[in-house]
């Protein structure tokens, strides 16, 4: 059955699944690549890894079982408001790694864009419950993923919409940021959480499996 | 050689060490004993996990290697201001588990309180600088515990003075109370991070030890 899906969502000790400002030099602010380093042996630019818990964990859900991917405008572009460069696509290049229809929250909605290699970028200004209505009528009986950043997957969280959700424990303290926490207190309570440390890289990995209703 | 540790100090995801508001009867505030079940076999007045990551992790530091505490006003007794209960002697009854001197941090300093067991409480108006001096002299060649609340453990990571912290992330939403992070962005980079997850709790074990100057 199709669920709703969090894939190797990064956050920082205190929260923060992004740090500030955003900007297309640094998409994730000041946090640059801590948060991720995990997934790519150490390095910006590294390769990505695929062995151990760590490459297990960063490959679940890229395997096919998602058919659609929702995220929020800011994970498309890092500035809010009206669009300043129709040309922009991205930032994933001539081919990005979704292959499925991407649905972009925005209150700007704007013409959808055709990516090679089967992903669609469609601009929506829907809130969660609508938005998940779209992104399940284009993946079938495959899973939707919630891709971030923090405010869209705080949103969908806040809604009960998750089934699954794998978060990335960084033990880093980014200070500020967007935090996944703000106004989901006790949230955990509709969850089994399963924890596990990597010994690589010292993250720690959090599953999160929404409890049978 | 005396170092300044920091012992099983739990912290929910959001970063909080303790709820609030805190009171006599919970003096967790809203967060109850949500933070150290790992330690009590899953239920408050449980006994303590004795095996395991946890038990083992749990008793660290408690083995006499510590020879005098650090604690904030607030873990002595909930309310901040004048005292106004001259009797209180803490939470812990006649025979509290330090067996050394405890230096509790307030700015309305009063006598000494001599308890069963090796157990004092020194009552001083110190910044973390000088309340260590004193703790240090009273350790020996002891390790001074800095032991909580968060605002304390807090200052003393900011000043720089902690030599090992043992935190315990539990994976709870608390949503408020007293966070450990406020101000200490970065504070990361002074300490190598061992992470462990318990099978058992489902809490993630996160050892900081100072990198070698």
């Amino acid at each position: 059955m199709s669920r709703v899906v969090v894939n190797a969502f990064s956050i920082s000790l205190d929260g923060f699944g992004t740090g500030e400002p955003q900007t297309l030099d640094e998409p994730f602010g000041h946090a640059g690549e801590r948060l991720h380093r995990w997934l790519f042996a150490g390095e910006p630019g590294g390769e990505r890894v695929t062995t151990g818990v760590d490459g297990a964990m960063g490959a679940s859900g890229w395997d096919g079982s998602v058919g659609a991917e929702i995220m929020g405008r800011r994970k498309f572009w890092p500035y809010a408001g009206e669009w300043t460069d129709e040309d922009w696509q991205g930032w994933w290049g001539d081919d990005p790694p979704f292959h499925t229809p991407v649905f972009v929250l925005t209150h700007h909605p704007r013409p959808s864009i055709e990516m090679a290699g089967g992903t669609t970028f469609h601009f929506v200004d829907a809130a969660p419950e609508e938005a998940l209505r779209l992104a399940r009528e284009a993946a079938g009986d495959k899973d939707v993923r919630i891709g971030g950043g923090p405010s869209t997957v705080r949103d969908f969280l806040a809604a009960g919409l998750v089934d699954v959700m794998h978060l990335v424990v960084v033990p880093i303290v980014l200070g500020r940021g967007e935090s996944l926490w703000t106004g989901l207190e006790g949230v955990e309570a509709q969850f089994d959480v399963e924890a596990v440390s990597s010994p690589t890289s010292g993250v720690t990995h959090l599953t999160f499996t929404r409890k049978a209703a």
